[in-house]
């Protein structure tokens, strides 16, 4: 695998048309503490190590990557995360640790090990991710060298400077912060993300961690994110490729004193705008995106069928060249309804783009005319809805074009 | 819908560079009769209507789209190979008659009606099928205008000629021929094809038509199509979207004369020889396509399975972008088997490009040269094995690169 060029490489980090104006201002959020370094695992000159220290009644929950090709930090997660509590957690970019066999088991251990030891805690309270290089030993000498420095610059104030740590090709740090109140208390949570191709040039992987200072017990924090992961992180798509090490996280510290056994609806809804947030910024970082295109069914057998219909949409690569060109192909969204699998009535079918109304009853509607829609066709956030006229069943996913841009991140290596 | 700009049709017209030297010598076949016409239904100056009158004894097998949003000469094809016999097919390009609601069934009874009143015979005994553009009401008057016309110039030797005809964006032609003994019997299979993506720009469809002058029953007919087609249309794809029209028939006129209960062996062969050649033919004029690319995996747990890596591998914008690159990125390849959903063995998987061995147990070889393997990614045919370790199911499927011309053809409408 070579590297991408000199030409490439300056394309890739173009920020992103559709990046939002600024990095948001994440508060200090009590039980957490960041501290990022310069590892040298793969990249020169810019950091690549992150370390999150947390209350030592900190509860985790996690969702990880369903491929059956995942890393070995992925591996060790899953595990870790049966003790329900999380004190630690280490992530690096540049290289992924997967497919790295043995080799990457022995390096996980060795860098939890190392950690546990330096902030005396269980080794199953440490957390690890990795996003990068597919199937190249994992340097974790370099990352356990760096530990004992990060345990000395930990600040409550370092959100940007983790979020910037962990990216790959990302072309902006990606960040949220919500308050929610439970019962009296109002709490705080705040999100970083990375991601933008599933693997982009060699670099795997969409990252997110979420931290709060809300107390909440841990296995309903696990069904809060098992929740919002659906709605958000599993509702977007930039070419439909799932990495090896797709990660997760959620840790709450507790600190902020309020009633663990208290109402949650409020903190239930803000994490998951928060999550749906974050998932959109990992969209509009995606590889050669220039429209963020939100798809949304209705009439569907039941949420999931949905789901399914808008995820067929939004990864057509017909659909997604046709936004590209800002052309409202209707007839290529109907294709796709029809490849879904899912239940979907052809002679009901209604396809609305920007909210005008194009096909309705199975047909494109009598005098349809297309100038409104070929306006919105032009902005950068374009919106479909389809409703397929079976039950009531209804999914939003979002997703990108296909562009140029696509292909020369990923195929033009030479220049 | 906007028509495609004239540099992006002189693109679109370019002949494949995989495309083959020519159209090979198709025989004439007893009992088929082939004819075409310009009806001037969409395209201007070239032909776009084809029709095949076969003997009254011609026995028909079908395999269909699975789209949910069928066309509706789809829809008739279905319920009158029921009957199982046929003995007129009617076939259109510049129309797919795809979402056109009740008046697209109209469409259909009218022109079966006229066929079957012109060449006396049972309405039930009449295919048709279209491509072209969905969403638009086919103007079947002009199809039936020309049936008598086509009818007069019927003759056994139009086969290159009825494969131009069903063209829509297709860049040449696509026929194949093969002879098979039943008993003593010489029987001979034409076969011709029309698809290049499964849609371009707003043309739908893979159509294919396959004549044998062979004597076998309407069950067996239909059972050897099923099956053939798994593993040649079946185990295709150039961008995973599935066209609302798909049809792949075959017809048998019975005047070879042989023994219709004979063992048929040597023609199941044949025909599936011919059916993987077709539908390479198809993948050789993808959109854009500069690779022809095969995917064979093995030890999977059976071969449904097999063939759903071969796809996940096949169908992967990454994969598909690295081998446009000419990059042996086996990363990408990791990461389809992973998302697969099908049982992989991580740590037994074993992978090799142009027959070189690049990973096994789970990791890149020692001392991994990728010389010879980057030699092979600079040609234009593409071999790439996969070992799951699981079980001996296996699959071949087929598919072609990702490249700027994707792009260009289906998104970049204005010049």
């Amino acid at each position: 695998m070579r590297p991408p060029s000199k030409r490439v490489a300056k394309k890739m980090n173009e920020k992103s048309p559709l990046a939002p104006d600024r990095f948001p201002d994440l508060p200090p959020l009590d039980g957490v503490k960041l501290a990022t370094a310069q590892a040298g695992i793969k990249y020169q000159g810019r950091t690549d190590l992150m370390i999150a220290r947390m209350g030592p009644n900190t509860t985790a929950a996690g969702v990880y990557t369903r491929s059956l090709t995942a890393s070995a930090p992925v591996e060790w997660c899953r595990k870790a995360l049966e003790g329900g509590l999380g004190e630690v957690l280490v992530v690096n970019s540049g290289n992924a640790n997967a497919f790295t066999g043995q080799a990457g088991v022995s390096s996980v251990d060795r860098t939890v090990e190392a950690a546990a030891d330096l902030f005396t805690c269980r080794p199953s309270k440490v957390f690890v991710a990795s996003t990068g290089v597919i199937g190249e030993p994992l340097p974790d000498d370099k990352i356990t060298d760096a530990l004992s420095g990060l345990h000395n610059a930990l600040d409550a104030d370092n959100w940007q400077t983790a979020a910037q740590a962990i990216m790959t090709t990302d072309t902006f740090p990606k960040g949220c912060t919500r308050k929610a109140k439970i019962g009296d208390v109002e709490v705080t949570l705040n999100g970083i993300a990375k991601g933008s191709g599933m693997i982009a040039p060699d670099m795997a992987t969409m990252l997110a961690f979420v931290f709060t200072d809300a107390a909440i017990p841990g296995e309903t924090l696990q069904d809060m994110l098992n929740k919002g992961a659906e709605k958000s992180f599993n509702a977007i798509t930039v070419d439909s490729d799932t990495s090896t090490s797709d990660t997760l996280m959620l840790f709450a510290t507790g600190e902020a004193g309020n009633d663990p056994s208290a109402v949650l609806d409020d903190f239930r809804q803000k994490l998951e705008d928060l999550l749906i947030d974050l998932a959109g910024q990992v969209v509009r970082d995606g590889e050669g995106a220039s429209k963020f295109i939100s798809v949304t069914v209705t009439g569907a057998d039941d949420d999931a069928a949905a789901k399914r219909i808008g995820l067929a949409i939004a990864n057509s690569p017909l659909v997604k060249t046709a936004i590209a060109g800002e052309d409202a192909n209707w007839g290529r969204i109907v294709m796709a309804v029809g490849k879904a699998g899912e239940k979907a009535d052809r002679d009901k079918l209604a396809i609305k783009i920007g909210g005008v109304t194009i096909t309705d009853g199975g047909q494109v509607i009598p005098d349809y005319d297309e100038t409104p829609v070929a306006e919105h066709m032009k902005g950068s956030d374009i919106d479909i809805r389809v409703d397929v006229g079976i039950a009531s069943g209804e999914a939003t996913v979002w997703t990108c074009d296909l562009t140029h841009g696509y292909i020369t991140i990923n195929a033009d290596y030479r220049s």
